[in-house]
């Protein structure tokens, strides 16, 4: 089904879209101080699957979005997912070298540079949803939406909740919830960008959460799954690293054939909350399949 | 004229106003997870001149601006001044272990809690606006204004020709230029946000910007003269690091008698931009003399 050939146009659509509306909203590398600006390219352009810009635009053709804006979307979320990645890499943080095959942010250029890198990448994700040409209203949402899923009791609050994890036995329910805030939390809010940008009504939006709350989940089980069964060069990242830290895994907790089996129930669980939507929500079920199958 | 008393007063009464916003409006200890939330309170509330929240209420009473608007300003923009303080703090930046007599974010927690709670402060700046209570088309302004002045090509992009400059030898210009993006952006922004919240118009913006275009070159010039002056403890952070390090700095471009008039200089133009403006400004007017007699 992921072999459809359709999706597969949709798919490279949408993804050479981004890669075009990323180079251009991005300062160039020639704009002062331009070791700043060369150091944010290279974090946000080093490729990975676009999840999250790709769910911006597959709930965004659920209405009638501007396509503008869901370029602005799209953008402002993948600059907050590499804003995290960039931080996360960091000696301080999980130490890691390599990033989707290339060297980190702080090994290809510096640690400052890296740290400025993040920061500034997560202003610039706020600042194009302020300048974006859509109603003030929808772009103030937005706004909401993002800082709520990346601040405190979002992303940033889920690695906090996560560096404290480390040689703790975690159950279940700390598992997920840390793993709904860390991970998920952006997931979901890609899907509800898009959502927002296209004017859906509250039930559809409340669909909308189903699926993406699923989603995020089968996501963080697949990557723990990648963990304990991918080489490092298969993950563009050293592998491995969850069990060698001691970090509580869903792999570790359920175990690997269960983890597996668990993400497919998750997977098919997100696209029944879809069935209110007809084939325009074709790209949202064909990404939740992705999820599950993908390398990463 | 410092001691002017009803500026006394003012001063007494902006500044409790604000400390009183700010502890509403962080979340609390007690919030999951809580060590981050509670290294946060201690990296924003750890005191400081709060001369940016100042200058938003100095601003903001020049026209016709909303209270709750203006605490919120106030609030977000000294919530950037306290992440970029956290990051500067940083062992792969400045490695200082003072600031304002207590430890450090990262000394008093740890590296990779500073990290995120520099993160999470500057995601929580921009989620304040958002659901501040004014018209969107304000609110989306400030956001505008605050990340242009505290991303790449502001403030972080300060940060980074500051991180360039270490051992170079940058001429006065060079020097204007990376003060202008590292402490001048966020400072004029502060000014320039009480102005939008007030509904000023184009004419007194200006006035406004020239203002605090004069206001935040004194400032630098103040700092750098106390770094060479002051110790330690009355800064309330190591003294003398520009010199150790090799910084450039107006007191080794100018001379430090020089620098000293030249803050007085530029403290009067700053006060001169304020003609058009009646007594309402005088908080702005005490906020210039403030900013050269601080011992910061």
């Amino acid at each position: 089904m992921t072999g459809n050939s359709s999706f597969q146009e949709w798919l490279k659509q949408h993804s050479e879209q981004f890669e075009s509306v990323l180079g251009d909203i991005l300062d160039s590398a020639q704009t002062i101080p331009n070791r700043l600006h060369e150091a944010m390219r290279y974090a946000a352009q080093g490729g990975g699957k676009r999840v999250r810009p790709l769910l911006v635009y597959a709930a965004g053709q659920l209405g009638d979005a501007k396509p503008e804006m869901l370029d602005c979307a799209a953008v402002a979320i993948e600059c907050i997912h590499a804003y995290s990645l960039v931080h996360d890499d960091l000696p301080c943080m999980d130490n890691d070298d390599l990033r989707r095959g290339r060297p980190t942010v702080h090994k290809a250029f510096d640690e400052a540079t890296a740290l400025l890198v993040g920061d500034a990448l997560q202003t610039r994700a706020f600042e194009i949803l302020a300048l974006a040409d859509d109603s003030a209203q929808l772009r103030l949402q937005m706004i909401a939406a993002l800082a709520a899923a990346s601040g405190s009791r979002g992303m940033a609050g889920g690695q906090a909740i996560d560096l404290d994890s480390v040689g703790k036995k975690l159950d279940l329910a700390d598992l997920k919830h840390m793993h709904a805030l860390k991970t998920g939390a952006l997931l979901s809010c890609a899907v509800q960008m898009g959502g927002i940008a296209a004017h859906l009504n509250v039930s559809q939006m409340d669909s909308l959460r189903g699926y993406s709350e699923a989603l995020g989940l089968t996501f963080q089980i697949v990557d723990d799954v990648l963990d304990a069964t991918a080489d490092s060069q298969t993950l563009g990242k050293t592998a491995g690293k969850d069990a060698a830290n001691d970090k509580p895994t869903y792999v570790t907790l359920m175990g690997l054939d269960y983890a597996q089996k668990q993400a497919q129930t998750l997977q098919a669980q997100a696209i029944g909350h879809l069935e209110g939507f007809g084939s325009e929500a074709d790209p949202l079920r064909e990404l939740a399949l992705l999820v599950v199958n993908r390398g990463k």
